[in-house]
């Protein structure tokens, strides 16, 4: 098999189960148990020394960080996002960063306040509705770009920035699951709306809702998974 | 002129200055006056809708974020960064992704800590206190790949990544300005230490030291901007 992806089911791994199923490209599935902590175990550890998933072991080497998996699946298939030599190129670049650097990592902030500010709950509180305030005005400025109909966001050919930004929504309205997450509306951004309506009929979010148990609606109305195997947290 | 980056000192456009010295290619240094909120203003929220800075006008267009504008330099240009075709390209982009989306936004959020958690100092700094062990752990994982000795970050012959994390380095050990940083110590990264040392003596450094006024030893004993125009915050 030329592509083994390391994932969990709902974890960032269903970003790039998207693009390669998007892409056609043929891949194996490895669970990462997250119940049993194997994305710390030392076999893990020696695909991705930063414990996190996905992981993509390609004929190029091992793959990981996101965004990193998206651009080199884009730029050595045609199909996923803007190549090097196309016009749209800086703007898609600017704005995939902006995802991975800005929007991912709030996110991820959020749900694992803890490991960034200790076990004091006032402290986590403060920390997550400072994170609220940044992840609604990203998403305000992302869906004013999806609003301006560039060719890699929002439009009739969904790519790497869709499957990213979608899987971004999704867990805006699911985690953490102890929390409120009452600052979130997918309709306040109603160009991301469209989006994620969008990618609901596509045949590769079909495939992901079966592998992962998503349910039919995993970006417009989304649900707690229920996988086949593993856990999402 | 090919390229106008907007700048501030000592800002992230440094990084971005860096790379167009090294490559020798032609550009003109806007000063982006953070004195009096400059990148707030209306024309330059025209160029960049975040804010943020640097920005680079290219014939391609706009671009911003930094690790943005590195990809799109070490792709257009050769001798910055392994070019998609390059064995190293995996490796890069996954370290590149790293800098860009787990040390630059941690150093981001210490600096403001305000704009993450409010006003509250006890929240402030329980947020600087977990940040700095986040970005010790980065720093540290950083310091041994640049020990394995890749082509593309530490070597003989730097490039994007080097000038990237340097200037992050430097940040550890200055800003902000009113906050202990005890915590950092630039020879607990040994191979990065290294990478800071041999950086200083080459001419791109020379030019950046001049034109934004950081002293003889802007990476491995940083003193504060003294720049000719300008302010850094």
């Amino acid at each position: 098999m030329t592509y083994v992806l390391h994932y969990a089911p709902d974890n960032a791994s269903m970003i790039i189960r998207l693009a390669l199923e998007h892409l056609g490209l043929p891949y194996r599935a490895q669970l990462v148990d997250r119940s049993v902590n194997a994305q710390n175990a030392p076999d893990y550890l020696a695909i991705n020394p930063n414990g996190l998933i996905p992981s993509l072991q390609t004929p190029a080497g091992v793959l990981f960080e996101t965004g990193a998996i998206l651009l080199w699946l884009g730029d050595t298939h045609k199909g996923l996002a803007p190549m090097p030599e196309d016009d749209a190129r800086a703007d898609y670049l600017k704005w995939l960063f902006y995802t991975a650097n800005t929007l991912h990592p709030a996110l991820r902030m959020i749900f694992y306040a803890d490991k960034y500010i200790g076990e004091d709950t006032a402290h986590q509180d403060a920390l997550r509705l400072g994170l609220q305030g940044q992840l609604k005005a990203a998403l305000e400025k992302l869906d004013q770009i999806a609003a301006s109909e560039p060719s890699w966001l929002g439009g009739a050919n969904p790519g790497a920035l869709d499957f990213y930004i979608a899987c971004c929504l999704r867990w805006c309205a699911l985690y953490p699951q102890d929390v409120s997450r009452d600052w979130f509306d997918l309709n306040q951004t109603p160009a991301l709306a469209r989006m994620c309506s969008n990618l609901e009929t596509l045949p590769c979010t079909i495939a992901l809702q079966k592998a992962e148990g998503l349910g039919e609606t995993p970006f417009t109305a989304p649900s707690y998974a229920n996988p086949p195997q593993g856990s999402a947290t």
